[in-house]
């Protein structure tokens, strides 16, 4: 093996080192934002709890949002390929969904994370940009998939546009889940599902 | 007039001082929060701008989230009785109404506090409980009175459940304003309005 190696290549151990410590640093301030919250989450305490310095955290992320953020992407990115279930039977499928969302909001470990999360975006615009991009734009998708083959399949109407229909499904349990107006139960679920197929008119 | 009175009861002079001031600080507080934002907002700022101490606005309230619901809350108390447009066309009077919201969303002015007070009430419960309670409430009470109208005139189906129904109409609004995982139009308001009449199945 050659000993000469271009200076700005890390090395395989040193990756490996990185890695290590950046999953430690997400897992750390998942977690810790699940037990304390956002409010009182801090790089210190998240540089703590991985068991590295809080300069390692700053070299790579500029706020304990963009921490955050990239911990709930590690997440997601764990496991199989996630779809909407498709049983051919979307009302069932879409109350399926809603339902496993209520059980997890329920949480407070990942509740309180994500209304860490959901603060950070609100009022950072660029990562906000960075969120829609990376986590909620595939998760919308997938969304957007399950909804259009129900389409093709004539349980939709054809004209319908799928980003309002997405809206309208899963909307109301984000709001009422944020801002504590209601209590999140499966019946709500059940009901926003039943409403948005049938429409008010009825 | 009789000179004795109770050493509880404040006097009108020191009532008025006490009601102006409170008035300015929250004047201070919603102006400054749509000029630098909620992250950047301080009680030392409010006080600075309101031309009192800090530890007045401390005596009163126990936390920026707190003295930025209670700005709303003078803002809506002001005007007439406000109540949802009844032309006896929902779908137009609830165009209008969204139309309205995405108007005022778009207006740094509003959408900065107002992103703040969500801030706010996310992470705390007992403020979520007042938000819900005084503010919240009474205009959901004002949107279940105008689907409330509707359902009587045949508009909206017997069964539909109203809260379901404000929910599933408001709701894609305010999810969409809240992560920016959309821009907000007039027409993705009507959209909104006119899916949720007539259902997903169409």
């Amino acid at each position: 093996m050659s000993q000469a190696k271009p200076a700005s290549r890390p090395s395989a151990d040193a990756t490996r080192r990185n890695e290590a410590s950046r999953r430690a640093i997400l897992s750390a301030a998942f977690e810790l934002a699940g037990e304390i919250g956002y409010d009182k989450l801090t790089i210190e305490a998240i540089a703590a709890r991985a068991g590295v310095g809080k300069q390692t955290i700053y070299r790579w992320w500029p706020s304990k949002g963009a921490v955050l953020l990239d911990a709930f992407l590690m997440l997601s990115e764990t496991g199989e390929t996630p779809g909407l279930p498709d049983t051919s039977d979307l009302e069932a499928d879409l109350k399926f969904v809603l339902r496993a969302t209520v059980d997890e909001l329920a949480d407070p470990r990942f509740d309180l994370p994500l209304r860490g999360l959901t603060s950070a975006i609100m009022h950072d615009t660029d990562l906000a940009a960075t969120y829609v991009e990376r986590l909620q734009g595939p998760i919308d998708d997938l969304k957007r998939r399950r909804l259009a083959a129900a389409q093709a399949a004539g349980q939709i109407a054809a004209d319908i546009d799928l980003d309002v229909a997405i809206a309208m499904i899963w909307g109301p349990l984000m709001d009422r889940w944020l801002l504590r107006t209601g209590t999140l139960t499966a019946d709500f679920a059940d009901r926003v599902v039943e409403t948005a197929l049938r429409g008010l008119r009825g």
